[in-house]
């Protein structure tokens, strides 16, 4: 179906949409231009969000790229099945959480279990993700001009040559954008009817669960698990190491990590830590319980009528591979170097297929970063150091070095914070951090009020990192990043100058400021 | 009562001051050094937010401040009465606002509108407000080690003399941060029972009203205008001007403006604008109809049971004024030059005192800056440009330059937003922004889901301005206000490489880094 000459709204782009995902003989989208057999700058191997940036990039350049992706909307797994239903289910969760601690108090009634299902909420999302794919269709096509074939699996010929939807296409460099799927543990009776993962959770939830074993110590398996346990799933996480405690997230500070996994069990929820999943168990093909060693070396059947996996993720290479020759390294990951550049020359690889956070961020800019080297440009997009998060029920957000790690490095190390540091203050009940965002935990219930806390250089006076539990704050650990590690850093007194927004929900600003008027500074 | 060798926890802290509020005889509490005839580097006359702080600066510097407040407390009118409050009053406006919007829906419960009273919040802040107090005199002390005398009228004597207590202290220099209160118009029947402002309100409030006239059309009247509207109380705002298009806001953008003060009419409540209030009628010493001019020069009566006077504060400058001769402006405020130093030599003025806006950072900053310039730094603060914000259900934040005051200044604008900057696209039916803070919004209201622009010099790439409504934004712009405002600016090049944290409550990282290839750059 040539869409070139259309314009469609956004009513239409989802109708359209909708009929091609719902119909498994729908035809290929082409919005390209006339001419022909054009060479491409670029093709793009998939449209999800580093393809979907690095080929808008490209085009603003002046450069000419094309994606071509197997879905009908441009935009990949985020918005279809990972971060967008992750972020509605986490912002249910953190309601969810309020109606219940407070539950028959103040405005709020009788917290009403029955009504708190994980099945109306994937509805929800359901019912919902078409206008963000019908959003980025329109939006790549009619704001950013960029060409793309929809609907159709593109076929890796060789590095200039790839085909889909019947014809063609030639392009002087090839970037793989192909994005990565939920990897399983090596357990039997992961075919039993009841385990899911992230995708097949909103394609094919049909039943409300009341209880989930959670295999798996992912984000992923804490921000699902948060928000299972809130609609009053009782949930269990079965994790090989301490949640937080993995590989895949870095700097994560211990008072932090503290916080946030003991508000998880505070709210209820059972976490094993190295604990060993052994097998999926079934009743008639339906999942009945799993069978866990525990940290104890004891074994347990934990009776459950939903599995969900939390495992983490692994990227689609296969064809490249195969294809190209695609070297892949010891983590699994496609291997490039900080220009994207993969070890075919003129191949690149972006987002979820190579090494480092599965993130948004780094998805996009890897993109950006294969566009513009392409383009001409020397530009490295190095991705060691960034800004984290995470959900509970909480937004948790972390940047720069931890407590520990500042202590490992650095002679004096300093600590501002929120409950504040010293020995005997009579915390729990401290209502402090006292934020916005946990204004009525901490006038109600203050031990649910947060925490935060500033690590600097008592030396330089320089922020080394930065850590919070609450919300509000997510949004400024992006520019917190920049100030950090840009080369000058964010030293106390710059930071303690700013001007805050009373009352901020992370309180740097103005703490710094109470010490920034030492020579040699102090804890706070 | 001497307190200076105490150290009270913070359990100790609560009932010392709670039992010095509730008696009128109760004695002044000294927390200082045992010397004797001590001159002080600064006597701070008001222990709130700016001379908490710039006597705590002073101390750090190796100064030696003392603080007397007549409130048994420090950190003054904030936690105890205006801002503390209000922040949770908004919270709880928030949560009001979406639980109305759900009600019956998903997990939210039939909305039950007999549950939501300000009088129940009032209360909440009332039990919960000493321990703000606590913290501050615990922390002043321990923490700060700044001396001061609480609970204690001072009486300025000369430039270098006060006392308080029956006592005398004498200092090289005065700070004056004896705050502001609410202005009453010059109508009549203000003494009638049922009028209330922000301070009678958690003072004094004793029924649930049920119809509010709200007097003045202030940030103040914004905020608590929208959490009485949120609990049921049918509320009208009666001002002379345009909402946010007073004098005491500067660079609000009129999209913005629209967004917002739409918001609140689609939330039941009656804005009049450019209507005179005549005057407050009752029956039998109570309130019971407000006599307003409308624009239309017709007179009306609202009935109401419930007056709200929102028309702004002014300084409690007449002591200074008398025993200093300290300069008024023509707006009501002391004048101080950046430096905060007054007319006479050695006197400083600080927060609500001097002109500006009465926020939080201009406070605390400005007691810095009269703390550093005492010490021998030569130090101006300069609050002509800041971040600002308000609460209506939402959040609302903005720093930097209106479309129309960056179309008026600079050649070409550009202007990047959600939803997007394009005619004729099927609005508001458009669930964008879709963001952290409004995701259940935007998959079942997208009208509620928020509005965010940022303006853009074409020629110079720098950021001008940005501008949003939605949650969980507001943090990040006391750090956008910083990137903007330092000499090199903040270009969408530099901007659109930062590492977003997905999903972002303002897009503007994303959203830049999708234009910022560009070399001519084009709206968004």
């Amino acid at each position: 179906m040539d869409i070139r000459d259309q314009h469609l709204n956004l009513g239409e782009w989802n109708e359209l949409i909708e009929q091609s995902l719902a119909d498994p003989d729908s035809e290929p989208l082409f919005n390209l231009e006339r001419d022909e057999n054009p060479v491409y700058d670029a093709i793009f191997v998939g449209g999800g969000a580093g393809g979907r940036f690095g080929s808008a990039y490209m085009k603003a350049m002046g450069g000419r790229p094309l994606i071509i992706d197997a879905w009908p909307f441009l935009g990949g797994s985020c918005p279809h099945q990972a971060c967008v239903p992750h972020h509605l289910f986490s912002e249910a969760a953190e309601e969810l959480d309020r109606m219940r601690w407070f539950s028959d108090e103040l405005f709020f009634p009788k917290f009403d279990a029955s009504r708190a299902n994980i099945l109306d909420l994937v509805k929800l999302f359901l019912a919902g993700r078409g206008s963000a794919h019908a959003f980025m269709n329109w939006q790549t096509k009619e704001q950013l001009d960029v060409e793309y074939i929809l609907n159709a699996r593109a076929t890796i010929i060789d590095k200039n040559t790839v085909t889909a939807a019947g014809r063609t296409f030639r392009a002087r460099n090839l970037v793989l954008g192909m994005g990565a799927r939920p990897v399983n543990p090596d357990i039997p009776g992961l075919d039993l009817r009841g385990v899911y993962d992230f995708v097949s959770l909103v394609e094919d939830l049909d039943y409300e669960p009341t209880k989930c074993v959670i295999i798996g110590g992912s984000k992923v398996a804490m921000e699902y698990g948060s928000f299972f346990q809130a609609t009053g799933c009782d949930t269990t996480i079965v994790s090989r190491s301490p949640l937080m405690r993995t590989k895949a997230l870095h700097h994560v500070d211990e008072d932090l990590r503290q916080y946030v996994v003991g508000g998880m069990r505070k709210r209820g929820m059972t976490i094993l830590e190295e604990a060993v999943p052994i097998s999926v168990n079934g009743t008639n093909g339906t999942v009945s319980s799993v069978t866990v060693r525990l940290a104890s070396g004891e074994q347990v059947d934990l009776e459950t009528d939903f599995v969900f996996l939390g495992t983490g993720e692994r990227p689609n290479f296969a064809q490249a591979q195969e294809a190209l020759g695609i070297e892949v390294g010891p983590t699994g990951r496609v291997v490039a170097n900080k220009r994207m550049q993969t070890n075919v020359p003129g191949v690149y690889a972006i987002g979820d297929m190579i090494d480092g956070p599965m993130e948004m961020f780094k998805a996009r800019k890897s993109g950006v970063t294969a566009a513009r080297n392409i383009m001409g440009e020397d530009l490295e997009f190095d991705f060691t150091e960034f800004p984290d998060f995470l959900h509970t029920t909480y937004e948790v957000t972390w940047v720069g070095l931890t407590e520990a790690e500042a202590r490992a490095a650095h002679d004096e190390v300093i600590i501002i914070q929120m409950p504040p540091y010293v020995e005997g203050l009579d915390t729990p009940n401290l209502p402090l951090p006292c934020a916005e965002g946990t204004m009525l935990y901490a006038f109600s219930k203050p031990e649910l009020s947060g925490f935060q806390k500033l690590v600097v250089d008592g030396e330089t006076r320089k922020v080394l990192g930065a850590h919070h539990v609450g919300y509000g704050a997510k949004d400024a650990f992006q520019y917190l990043d920049h100030l950090i590690h840009r080369p000058e850093g964010l030293t106390i007194d710059s930071l303690g100058w700013m001007n805050e927004l009373f009352l901020n929900p992370e309180h740097f600003v103005q703490l710094s400021r109470l010490r920034a008027g030492k020579a040699k500074l102090v804890h706070l």
